[in-house]
């Protein structure tokens, strides 16, 4: 497996404030059972370690014709400032509102900067919204992006420490690997699922041939001594389709038994594809 | 959810260090897939970063008899240094051996010292094994007992820092995590797997009663005008038999697919359990 080293930068309170708060959040994706704890617990602190206005969570949710479209799913904000999940430019962000951010994100690059550093599209959602600065990292796994981390200062213009984007970077690393792990065991309990309703529904379906034959053999039993031998014939006929329906639904429950996915657990992306540096 | 708040004692380049393994430990535990893999990043960070002879994690693996016992089933060495794993005292090692160390641990607490701070079985194991200083903390989830992580010198006696005490814990702690998450995909996985296993079995079970009354209906098809009303009621009771039968296996479908359990994600305990500092 490919390893990961973060690079310690030379030491300063920054670095260790920023250790600090990755240990924290580390900590609390590894205990985390679901994305709400896990995004009430990873926002807030990184709001407070880069003393900024907002931090939240846009998740790639690409619509069905298969544009990429982003999703506030999750934020933390200063308290005397609105929150954003319901804005509409938040609730749904597609791709070609911000074309240069996000391609750079989707290629695993960094965004970060004031209006001045951007132009077009990005610059007017900046100023539409008040954002004096904006750092936004990508969230990758595997060769699935998932989305972005984000901060924004609405209060003044600043430039971002390296700490700052070692942070973001670092987390987003961590984020991924924890919604995979979601994502896994939400898959791996979703076929659980699936089997056992597969198993009642087949077992339910073979109930009905079941009395069914056995309601013919009855009245068989009961009256074979005085039912033409057309009759008899029909009545045996009739089993026999029964026993061939089962039949099918046992195949079924063969192909199905095999189809339904086994190998569920997601593998992440390799640390090398992002540069992470402390 | 409890939040788990390390507390960061004062600033200095031990601190530092520790927290830079720490990041570095928690990201392999987030990543990792298999507990292999999982001891094979952990263990040698650990040594490194406490410049000591072993680090090595220890598994309770309780005997049939209920009586607590510890086996050595990862470790990381100097280069100079004997592996323990195949030495008989490290790969069964019972609660008695070491009495009150293993009593400490299983009560969240931490054992560290020189031979001089031990008595009896304690003392006499450090000798034994050229131990000059130990330290063990607990790996505990919920209120099972996992085993514990330590780290030993064996070149010199030597006391151990309190960055030194808080990477263990903090590790154990993640360790704690990352195991049960293995636990919790391993027994989903295992799950899934027993319900394909029994649907297969279930599937050939009911295929060969079903071939059994297909063969007598085309017999009574063929013969039903040549054969005694007493053969005819004979196949007939055969029959029934054959669709008993077959009930039985579609209600052992229902009762099975209920049973296998479906909850199967583990908790961890509680951070407010282990007494965590950095």
């Amino acid at each position: 497996m490919d390893r990961y080293c973060p690079i310690p930068s030379p030491t300063d309170s920054d670095t260790l404030a920023c250790l600090s708060v990755l240990v924290k959040i580390q900590h609390n994706l590894l205990e985390c059972h679901d994305s709400e704890t896990l995004f009430a617990s990873l926002l807030p602190d990184i709001r407070l370690a880069a003393c900024t206005s907002y931090a939240y969570f846009f998740r790639n949710v690409p619509l069905f014709d298969g544009q990429p479209t982003y999703s506030l799913v999750a934020e933390s904000h200063l308290p005397n400032l609105p929150p954003r999940k319901d804005h509409p430019n938040f609730a749904l962000l597609p791709h070609a509102h911000l074309p240069n951010w996000t391609a750079t994100l989707m290629n695993h690059g960094l965004v970060f900067g004031t209006p001045n550093d951007f132009a077009g599209e990005e610059r007017f959602f900046m100023s539409l919204h008040g954002i004096h600065s904006i750092l936004l990292v990508p969230v990758i796994a595997g060769k699935q992006f998932l989305g972005f981390l984000g901060i924004d200062d609405c209060v003044e213009e600043r430039k971002w420490s390296e700490a700052d984007k070692a942070l973001l970077q670092n987390v987003a690393f961590a984020l991924a690997h924890a919604l995979l792990r979601l994502q896994t065991t939400q898959n791996l309990q979703r076929a659980c699922q699936e089997k056992t309703e597969l198993m009642e529904i087949l077992a339910h379906d073979l109930k009905n041939p079941l009395s069914a034959i056995s309601l013919s053999v009855d009245t068989l039993l009961r009256k074979h001594d005085r039912i033409s031998s057309e009759q008899l014939e029909k009545r045996l006929f009739q089993i026999k389709e029964l026993v061939h329906r089962m039949t099918d639904i046992c195949h079924q429950m063969l192909r199905e038994s095999i189809c339904l996915p086994l190998n569920l657990v997601s593998r992440p992306c390799t640390p090398s594809r992002l540069a992470l540096r402390i």
